[in-house]
């Protein structure tokens, strides 16, 4: 009777915990799932010690039971997958799928309800997402939060930036989770348009490290038809719990089954390196839908930009209060005088870019609409197609035709997204019938319809209509004030850039930290490539608007790394024609720099203090080498032993001199040349602010090494 | 000394008071206006006697300094305007358009701000709106709420429904205005998508009369780009503000100067009829913007929808639980076979249409998406291209052809506008594609973007784009569900029609009040035709359905009465073929009776007793009659005397017999025939729920009138 008793109790409690356990490929990573008095909780370990403590799953839901307890298991499976796929642009030329999958599927007994949560466990981390099969009892849904928990398994060090439903333009703050609540105020800095989200709520991605070096990087991939996550923080726990973005109602989620949320991902790992070399948020993603895909390119720019950004310029035409499109007559209108988009000067540009081999050039400013798009909240505020009286498209586009040089469309929305919608189609034809193969767009602003937020799904769902929209049209997409990426550019690889985060604009709106740029990577770059528009060689704005005293936190030797180390396909240099014309020997790295890549390496990384990148330009056997630096000095020390053994390179060095500052001394630079082999090691010092940038080509029969030095 | 002061303070005193008089061109009517402390105030006397007492206007601003008061008149100017007008289609074939206008341009010192108050003043009422001149101190600002008062002068007694940002669909209550709140109660019937506004708020156009037997309508002409007007009745003084339509913030309309505000209309009359005879509404909107509007016909049409609407079919073409648009396969799924939309059925429609000289067929339910359309707050829930397995567009579209009957397409949007916005230029150039003239599209359910609602600015404006785009198109749009009409139709007269308000669908859903259509013509009507799809001659919807026992609460003479009563240029035979077929003598009346006309008068009206319209057939010498009755038996006395002088006509009645009753005898009527004059007068018995229908066929040579008496 004892053993039959004991038999009952051991079997009820097997019963009561049920542990699921899941191990990556190469057994560096491991998962447990356990449901836990009804709670699916999962726990993550790397090389055997937790990294995300025991956490729950599940979601709130709107008028309804929730999905959060009261589960058993009905049934799991574990599958392994192995794939490799080439991107159509990317940092390599093939990326390998490797993980090991548990989808568990729990049945909610009391509502008789399913949810799948399918696990993909890679070398490198950790995807998870939840399912909703097609079932009789759970078909149109509504969430009102995940309760998706990242348990933090100790007051690890995080650089965040504020949960905001509108905004990402935010400075990075390196602090301890528990420092978070009382830093969220001065983290807060304004915005055009800005909705923090709660008192210890953070962005994705999230860049931690443990006290024992483990870095960690939380993030989603996928974000389709779902509301954007963010994080809050209990603070007591050190527990994340997922945050969604709300729609104008506070509800944060339409659902109808069978459907499925993002993935969560948890990248980890004890090199810093291998969070910025990780694939998984690209490897979580759809593969690529668009057939033909021969008309991506990777595209290097320059354009009619900084200028107005600094404020030499205008994007407007005139100086009215306010204009009403096809109401106001802007050839009666008097010019301003500081329109920089007029045909003489764009050709300016497509000369410059053709002189240098640019393939684009960007041109803002174009359209009728810019007296008064800003701040008004105004619902029609441009149309797309009608150029000032000054901008003579047709001439402008068979000049760049007869130089070689495309034109990239600028469409800033104003936030006005149905507007935009409206006017999408026709937008895309006169893009097509003007030879502009890619369009910058914009969503400066607060969104219209008002009430809802730049990252709510309502309008994640029109950020993906337009870029699906784009493909139709053979056209690609730069999208700005978008919602942060999250690998769609695998499914949709015309998406090929968003800005969506602080980029080098701010740099004349006060400039950024010397250091943001060593953080970036680690967390805005994780979902995918940035548009941070480089190469500002004058740092001192005022130079260009004497009204505008900002200054540009950054020698040029580091500008130049950025085309290395902000990865991205789409490239600007951002400077006026001017500036580089007085910099020509600088100028030629952003001239040699490719923009798509076989290979990338990770050299040196800390987040917050230094990045150093190496690539290998697609096709080619040449290498790139950058380094960004934060406002300390260091000396970077690397090997080239990336270089293929036996070959000599002609290694160009454009670095800090060693009296370098980013504010007091940033043209500062010195460009050295010498031969080099696998077997190099390099010092190389970086100033405040500072980096470099090192073009490695391959000397091949025909190269003239006679008088440069080896190394 | 003396004299000096007292010239003094007269003219302090005629500074404070600044009285302008404006009257109408007959003289029956006059305007006062005045500032009084700073504020603008009006007054409308008719015969001399006041019908709005002393009354403000001004808007409530949000986040600056309201226009309320504070003002001064700047300068008023007087005109006069007199001239005449053909609309495209109508109740009258010219309109004469004569008002006396007074525009007084008010300052408001301490903010500099200018608003313009522009009055028209007919001989049948008064038009005004704000206007808003472009100027440096007022360009962008949003309403909190204007605040135009309708101040009353008694309790008079009103015909009214609730107060509503998304629906009209209710039954009218005719009280003392003292009574709305106690009765607000029991006046909201549940609707699909409903959200009360106030507890005394009222719709408009609001039909009112006073103890001294003046009848007094308030409404909106042009409502473009501005949020719905409602009208909250401050029930101890007796005066309505106007209440507008809020969005999803709460915020009330978005303007940018140069702008306007609607026309807030009042029109006056000691004659009931001449409130349905007026022209105000039209004669403020603006001229037809339409070049080319040969297109633009009126339509007599049958259609596949009240067996849906009764529930003897189904709109679904299978009994899913949830279906998703391009993934769920229609080959593969069991059709419920109560599907009315398919092509065998359609066919049959076709057939009765060309047999009876019907000019086209409306289908619902012919496409993709029923299953699971309503409630659900679906985004993308319709593609409005994708016809169901068993609808064969071309067939039909090619049986219809050949039988000269044109096909009626159908857009429901399920509120969803957004999606439908996605889709109209695919959806209308299928239209054009498939020879579908004219469009009845809806909006039941919740709007989509979430937070906003059927009647808010932003949602105003989508109805209006519609229609101008289906213009584009050239495009006939019958819009239910969308905002109540007010006299856009002169502008755009492809917008043929909207339902907007409890329509004969409401029959099967527990029956209108047999008062109801004796209401309509002095509320929902005042701004435009009304598809009210009548001609239902089976009163007993059980009979369709045995699950329904809904009662139609008309008798079957009513119901061709309704034909002549309820304006539209497009007109439903609403009931099925085959019960037409029963009583194919009193068919004949919807057969004969045209949906265009030269000239109309009002006989006899009482609101919410009786209606008796004649109206005479455009481009030909025939006349029709219709009277609609209440739920008491009645005689209808009236003199044919608008006939002309000396022409004999043949007179066909179709009547209720001495017996009928719209509950207990519906299906008694008498069709007799005469030879009628101008000099004919005529008693006919309107049962309870009845009335009657005459056509007067002008004879000429040929017509045998043997046999036929005099009468």
């Amino acid at each position: 009777m004892k053993n039959v008793l004991l038999l009952i109790v051991l079997f009820l409690l097997a019963g009561f915990v049920e542990a699921e356990e899941l191990v990556s490929p190469n057994g560096m990573q491991k998962l447990q799932f356990e449901v836990v008095d009804g709670k699916p909780v999962y726990q993550l370990y790397y090389k055997g010690k937790a990294v995300i403590a025991a956490s729950s799953l599940g979601l709130d839901l709107k008028d309804e039971a929730d999905l959060l307890n009261g589960f058993e298991i009905e049934k799991t499976e574990q599958s392994t997958f192995d794939e490799s796929w080439k991107p159509v642009w990317g940092e390599v030329s093939e990326i390998r799928n490797h993980y090991n999958e548990l989808a568990v599927t729990l049945r909610q007994t009391e509502t008789d309800r399913l949810m799948v949560v399918r696990f993909r466990l890679f070398d490198d981390g950790l995807g998870f997402r939840y399912e909703f099969p097609e079932q009789p009892n759970l078909i149109y849904f509504v969430i009102k939060e995940e309760k998706t928990q990242f348990a933090m398994t100790g007051n690890h060090t995080a650089w965040w930036i504020p949960g905001d439903y509108d905004t990402q333009e935010y400075s990075y703050t390196k602090s301890k989770l528990s420092e978070i609540r009382g830093l969220m105020q001065q983290a807060v800095t304004p915005n055009a348009s800005q909705t923090p989200s709660s008192p210890t709520g953070v962005q994705t991605a999230l860049m931690l490290k443990t006290d024992d070096g483990i870095y960690i990087n939380l993030h989603e991939a996928a974000l389709i038809n779902y509301a954007c996550m963010h994080l809050d923080l209990d603070d007591q726990n050190m527990i994340f719990t997922t945050h969604l973005t709300p729609d104008s109602r506070g509800d944060k989620g339409y659902m109808q089954a069978p459907c499925t949320s993002p993935w969560r991902t948890i990248i980890v790992s004890d090199k810093a390196g291998d969070i910025l070399l990780s694939h998984i948020t690209l490897n979580l993603n759809e593969p690529c839908k668009i057939e033909d895909t021969s008309w991506i390119k990777p595209m290097k720019y320059i354009g009619v930009w900084w200028e107005m950004i600094t404020g030499k310029s205008s994007w407007a035409y005139a100086d009215l209060p306010s204009v009403q499109l096809g109401v106001t007559d802007y050839s009666k209108v008097s010019p301003n005088g500081k329109h920089a988009a007029n045909t003489a000067h764009v050709k300016e540009y497509i000369d410059f870019a053709a002189l240098h081999g640019f393939d684009g050039v960007l041109v803002e400013g174009w359209n009728e609409g810019w007296e008064d798009w800003f701040g008004k909240s105004k619902d029609y505020v441009f149309d797309f197609v009608t150029p000032y009286p000054d901008f003579d498209l047709e001439e402008i586009r068979d000049y760049a035709n007869a130089k070689g040089v495309q034109m990239i469309m600028h469409h800033e929305t104003s936030g006005s997204v149905r507007n935009y919608e409206r006017h999408m189609d026709q937008a895309y034809q006169f893009m097509v019938d003007h030879g502009y193969p890619a369009v910058k767009s914009g969503y400066v602003g607060d969104i219209i319809p008002r009430g809802e937020t730049h990252y709510s799904q309502y309008i994640v769902n029109h950020y993906q209509y337009a870029i699906e929209k784009a493909a139709d049209y053979k056209v690609m997409v730069n999208a700005h004030e978008a919602v942060r990426p999250t690998g769609i550019c695998r499914t949709w690889p015309n998406l090929i850039g968003n800005e969506s985060a602080r980029g080098t604009e701010y740099e004349a709106f006060g400039g950024n930290t010397p250091d943001h740029t060593t953080i970036l990577p680690f967390t805005r770059q994780i979902g995918g490539p940035m548009d941070y528009t480089p190469g500002i060689f004058e740092q001192d704005v005022s130079k260009y608007n004497p009204d505008n005293n900002s200054w540009v936190n950054s020698t040029i030797a580091r500008q130049l790394a950025l085309y290395v180390t902000m990865y991205s396909p789409l490239q600007m240099a951002a400077d006026l024609p001017e500036t580089y014309n007085k910099y020509l020997d600088a100028f030629q790295f952003i001239k040699d720099v490719p923009v798509d890549w076989d290979d990338s390496k990770v050299l040196e990384a800390e987040p917050g203090d230094f990045i150093t990148y190496a690539r290998k330009e697609k096709g080619t056997d040449n290498w790139f080498v950058g380094r960004t630096n934060d406002e300390e000095a260091r000396t970077s020390s690397i090997s080239l032993d990336f270089l293929p053994e036996g070959a000599e390179y002609v290694a160009t060095i454009y670095a800090d001199r060693k009296d370098a500052h980013y504010r007091n001394n940033p043209k500062a630079y010195q460009i050295n040349r010498y031969v080099v082999t696998s077997k190099t090691r390099l010092d190389l010092f970086c100033a405040p602010g500072g980096g470099y940038a090192i073009s490695l080509i391959k000397a091949d029969a025909a190269t003239d090494l006679k008088g440069i030095r080896k190394r």
